[in-house]
Parts: C-alpha cells; structure tokens; sequence
C-alpha cells in the first residue's frame, strides 16, 4: 500500500479498490499514514467524491473499526431518526418519546452543536444533571424498559470516523457529500436499527444550501442504509428559516416540552409529526405516512410522551422537576425584548445568522471541547409570514452580559426582515421523501 | 488569519488576497499552521491552480523566507540555467563551464535526483572528492575566478520552499504547474542573476510530458522570472528519449568530458550549444541565438571549457584525474551486454523506463536522503533512428550485482523497440521558445 500513489490515483480522478481503501485507512488508524497524507486525500475526495463502491468500502471500514450494538433481543422495531444540522432544531426531544409511545425502539445516539448549529445532546444537558454518557449496559436496559433513550456517541463507536470528522473540521473538507454521507451512516449503522429516517436539511441555514446538493446527499445515504440491509428514508425539510421559536439550548428543551404537552409551535410540531409517521411506516407499524401521522398527533395530545420523557430524564440522572416547571431550567441573567422600527411582516428569518448569534452570546461553539452557557439564545416572537407592528417585540434576548445582549440584539434585528410583504415562497416544512425507489416530490 | 477559511477560499475557487497568502505561509513556517493543513491546501492549489497575484505573492512570500545572493559586484551579466529533469541529461555539466568560457557568470546552484530523474549534484559527487557543500564564501570566491561555481542549494535559500517541497513530495502534489513554478523560481530567483533560461522537458520521460503542460509551465515561469526583473527564456526540449547515450551518474560525468572535449552524442551537444546560447542572448553577449551558437561551438571544439571544468574541480575539492582519466570515475563491477534479437531500427526509447531502471540499480533514489551508487547505470549502443543488426549490442548494463543485472538487461530490452522502420516522427531536440512576448515554435 503506497499511501502517495493512493492520494494520486484519487485525486487523478482514478476509482481505488475497496482492498486499497481499507489498507489506506486502517494504516491512518494504526498511525502509519500521518494526518497530512490524509489531508490530502480527504481535499481530493472533496473535488472527485466517491463511487459507489467506494463509498461501500469507506462506510464498511468505519463501522468496521469499532463495536456495533446488537439489539436484536428487542421485541420490536428499532428506528432512529438523524437530521443534518439546522438552527432551532429540537425534534429529536419530542420525537424519540413520540416514537416510542407509539411501539418503536429508538436507541439515540447524538452530537454536539458545533458551528452555527445546536446539538442534542448540549440541550440535553441543559436539564440540571442529564447524564449524556452513561454506560452502553445502562442505555440498553433504559432501552427496554422505556423503548427509548439519549446518549452521545461513545468512543467504541466508529473510532476512524471520530479520527477523519476531527481532521475534516481543521482542513476545510467537511462540507464534501460522500464525506458526510459516511460519517453519518458509520455511526447509525452500528446501532443496531431495523430502520433509520434521516432529516436532510435545506436552505440557507443548513450545512448544504441547495436542494440539489440536499437530494444527493439523501439518496447517498438512502443507498448507504438499505445496502446494510437497513430500511432507511430521508426527508429533505426547510431550513431557510429556525424550526419553531426557541434558539438556544434550555429554551429549546422548554419549547420541546410545550410541543411534548400536545402545543409549541406549528412548524416544529408538524416537521416532528412527518418525520415520526416515516418512522412508524419504516418500522412496519404503519402502512402509509398518513395513518400514521394521525395516529403520531393523537398520541402526541395524549400526554403520554411527556410522561415518559419524564421517566427517561430521571433514569438519566437529570432533575424531573425542570420537566414539569420549564422554569428551572438555567436562563440567562440578561433579557433584552427587541422592538419592530416598522410595520409589516416578517418575510424572511435568516437562521444562520441566530444560530452565529448563540455562538456569540456563548451558547455555541466554534472547536469541539469548548464549554458553553446553556442559558443563552433567542426567543422569537414573530415567525416567517406573520404580522409585524411597529414598536411590537420581533424577539427576547437572553444573554450572560449586559454587552453581549447589545451584540446579539443587533444580530436579530439583521436576522428577520420586515417588509410590506412576504416577497417570495418559503421552503415548504417537508420536500422530498428520497427513498431506495426514487425521489418524491411532496 | 484562519487557516481553515483560506483553505475553504481556495478549494471553492476563490482569489485569496497577497496578505493572506503571506500570513499563511508566513504561519506554516512558524509551526502555527500544522502540515496537515498545508497539505488540505497543496491539494485544492492542485486542483484549483494559483492565480498571477497568487502566485507572485507565493513566489515573494518563499524568496524572502531565505536569504538571496548579492553578485551585483561582478563585471558581467549572471546568467543560469534550469532543467525541469530527465534522463541523461547531463547538460550542466558541460553548459556551466562553457558558458563562463565565453564571459557569463554561471552561479549554479543544482539538486539532487529523485524519482527517475537524476540530478546534477549526484553527477559531480562521482568526481572523487568533489563537494558541492562548500560555503557560501568560497562559492563566490571560486566564481569570481573562473566564472561558475556548482554547488548545492543552501540551507539558507528559500527555507519555505525546502518544507513546501518536502510536503508535496509526500502527499501527491507535486505535479502542480503553480507549485512546480513557484519552487523552481524561488531558488533561481535568489541567486542574484540578470538572466535566466529554462529548459522545460516534454515527452514521455519528463515530469509534465504533455507539450500544453510543458508550455503553461514555461510560460508560468518566464512570466515569474519577467517580473522580478530576471530576462528569463523557457526553451521546450525532447524528453521522448534519453539525452545522449550514459544514463547514470559517474557514466554520465564521462560522456559530459567527451562533450567537453568537443566530442560526445550530437544530441547532447545541440541541447547544451542551444540552451547556452540563450544564454548568450539573455546575457547581452549576442543579439541572436544563430550567432551566439557558433561562438559557442568554437569554445567548445577549443578545448578551454575543458580546462575551466578542470580547474574548479580542482578548487572545488575534486580529483582532477578523474577528468582526464575518466576510467578512474566510479564505475560498477558487473556490465551486461545486451544483444538485439531481430534487426530493423530503434524506433523508440522510453526514457522513465530507464530511469527506474538506474533507481532499481541502486543509482537513484525514491526519497530524499537515501545514499546511492554512482557507478551504475546505462551505457546505450544505439540512439532512436539508428539501425541495428541481430545480435548487435543495443546497451551495457552497469550492476553492482549479477541479480541487479539480470533485472536493468530487462528494462533495457524492454525500453528499446526494434521495428522495421521509424513510426512517428520524434519530438525536435528544441521544439519552442518561450519568451515575456510568446511562444515561438522552433
């Protein structure tokens, strides 16, 4: 194996051999191909991408380097559901108890926000002594009894994937499909699913703006998941604008327990719905997305899935009583109310620009590791097509510092336009359905 | 300055600013920034190319890493020449001494051979004794004297190149036109000189053997030369075939003597009265290569070029019997002769075939640092378009052993084609030159 000629053949626009591939990584594991080897190629993988076979050998060599769970003891369908990034995107707190209301297993692994986007695990943990890192014996027997619970990726899972998403964040190759594509699936395919529902986000919010990038990335992983032999649908949704109100971690986990309570927002209750309905249809306990969106909203208004997020929160170690009173859960010192200067409406809210803003208030982070506040963010009051009165609050502030609020205050100002009227068609909230059969438009 | 955004600038297509290039550069060689993400860069430069600002802002930026000879002391233009590397071209050899010969100063700083190209350093170090290490001070003292000095490039010269080049050489990016040129002109352009020709290499042996490549190269450079002042001319020359008949250090050392002593290959004698007398041109001693190359020819034939090679090998440590006894060069115990099995002509010679060949024997080397032999190598009967007989010797092998000998016989009946006629015509000797105002086909 001659890593240089392999960085060549590939950035030639050569096809490598799944053996050479393997060799290749497996020796960056081992330490034997240094990081600027494999620099280089991660950069000519960013230009050329991978083929089919290629990424087979890439995704099989990930999972390969570390464990997979074996849940197949399970009495039932194990679904999990993977979104790419937005701002303001909570679904997976509502989702996973939904879902497990309703029959599903979901054994959920998430991550950390990084960049401009939130992680589930940090809003988790903005529940006073959530425990994200519990060992895999206790996640799988809250997986029996409860069909669902949280916890961040372990490092048996995917080690080489934790190795190249590492050096992929410092040399400018994270936004590559088959990159993404890879890292995504090594880390889902190990958990032992029967089904997985990815959420593709799209618009200016999302990692990969344009729908065409969107759709490419969905149908590589759609492919990646049924070829394990794992059921998999991918849901292209809006993120052209946040997903519901709340940006920032303890006030997103307020509003996933509004929307739990069978309330919060319209836009954030529907994504979770649609997405929780592919789940149930790729579980096999629905027949088509439709009955089973109904019966998703009925169990939603039952009150039953905030119960049982409840019960997983305590079997976590986190404090229940922040369930039921939202209002213990850690809130920023500072709140600064930011007023209209004109009537209209709001025509667009530029998500990437709140989601820099919880960064800058301290809420986010810009390198993995980082400590962050969770009591910081944005409440909007106004969403995307609804009407602006001068002098009325477009939006609340919660900061750390009397200065930070100034900042962000301006940011959320520049964020939402208000103009005489909505100037052109939002993203519809759902898009496409890719699945192993094709690409439909909804 | 963020590392990872000039990377993601550049891999997207964007121009970076002169500033920025510096800073990241100016880091790199700081250890700010890590080689792996110098490597993420090499690699979108590869693909992405380097823009004119770009690359006068790289090329700056590696020049003034070092120091740069001040030779403005000296009574007469400073002029060198640079090849892009082939096989069997020893032309320095015999250019350096001839050019001083008829009134420029030739401060020639050369490298060593890599891959299945040699280079000129390895070639004198067969002269026993001869050092090309020799200080900075004695360098200019020896071409005060006699007009050319060869010696290897110092430590001091261009230090961000030297890391550049070592990177490259390890992560598939060394055949990228900007960075070939920013390299080459980065050392050239700190020897102080007023004229400068390049003989870039086309054809099957070269590192770019396409003729486009070969020319946007040259163009590249001369351009790079022009602007910093330097008259710079770019000559295309054949590497189809080997130059001359020796391929292999010390073997190559004996045929540059025979050229110095007005005789030698004519192949190898046109190359070198061709490329010196740009030289000439460049230097202001003609007004016109046709000129210019019969006064070359003349100082060739008189015997003097012979004596000045002599007397600096001499002040530059070297046995001075070796140049006029050549048998006493280096030379390898076991030689193979290899016979034609049908007759007809030499219809081709594959020069990279040879050239691993040397490596194989243990001449040449695949990494930098790695010891050789200098008594190995080719000594070619017959030359592309000569006839040969059955069972005439098409070539000597020189070996240190009767196993490597088996192996070079082979590469050299298989580099050799035997055919009924000539097929296609060759490449000219000298097919273009390229100057600040084109391109002009020979």
């Amino acid at each position: 194996m001659s890593a240089i000629r392999i960085i060549e053949r590939k950035s030639a626009g050569q096809t490598l051999e799944a053996g050479e591939l393997q060799a290749f990584l497996g020796a960056y594991l081992e330490g034997d191909v240094p990081d600027y080897q494999m620099a280089a190629f991660l950069m000519a993988v960013w230009f050329r991408g991978l083929s089919g076979a290629e990424l087979d050998a890439v995704l099989d060599t990930m999972i390969a380097s570390g464990a997979s769970l074996d849940l197949s003891h399970l009495d039932g369908p194990r679904v999990d559901k993977h979104s790419t990034g937005g701002v303001g995107d909570k679904v997976s707190l509502v989702l996973a108890p939904l879902a497990a209301e309703l029959g599903l297993y979901v054994p959920m692994m998430s991550g950390r926000g990084l960049g401009h986007t939130g992680g589930t695990l940090d809003k988790l943990e903005s529940i006073p002594g959530f425990r994200t890192d519990i060992a895999l014996d206790d996640f799988v027997s809250i997986l029996e009894g409860e069909r669902f619970a949280m916890i961040g990726q372990t490092p048996e899972i995917a080690p080489l994937d934790r190795r190249l998403y590492d050096l992929r964040s410092v040399t400018g190759t994270v936004s590559s499909i088959p990159l993404i594509a890879t890292s995504i699936m090594s880390k889902k395919l190990a958990e032992g699913l029967t089904g997985l529902v990815l959420d593709v986000k799209a618009g200016s919010g999302a990692f990969l703006p344009g729908i065409a990038r969107a759709l490419e990335l969905a149908r590589t992983m759609v492919t990646l998941g049924e070829r394990a032999g794992v059921e998999t649908v991918a849901m292209v949704t809006a993120m052209d604008r946040p997903l519901g109100r709340a940006i920032g971690n303890a006030l997103e986990v307020a509003e996933a327990l509004d929307c739990l309570a069978g309330g919060g927002p319209a836009d954030l209750r529907e994504v979770t719905l649609g997405l929780v309905a592919e789940m149930m249809v790729v579980g096999g306990l629905a027949r088509d997305a439709g009955s089973a969106r109904a019966r998703a909203a009925a169990a939603l208004d039952s009150g039953r899935p905030l119960e049982r997020f409840a019960r997983v929160v305590a079997l976590q170690g986190g404090d229940i009583r922040a369930v039921h009173r939202p209002e213990r859960l850690p809130a920023a010192r500072v709140r600064r109310y930011v007023r209209a200067r004109s009537s209209g409406v709001a025509a667009a809210i530029d998500p990437r620009t709140l989601g820099h803003g919880v960064v800058e208030l301290g809420g986010g982070r810009t390198r993995l590791g980082a400590t962050i506040n969770r009591g910081v963010g944005f409440r909007l009051e106004v969403q995307v097509g609804e009407k602006v009165a001068s002098g009325s609050t477009l939006g609340v502030v919660y900061a750390a510092t009397s200065e930070d609020a100034d900042r962000a205050s301006e940011m959320l100002r520049r964020a939402i336009q208000v103009a005489p009227d909505v100037p052109q068609p939002q993203m519809p909230l759902m898009s496409h359905r890719v699945t192993a059969t094709g690409v439909e438009q909804l």
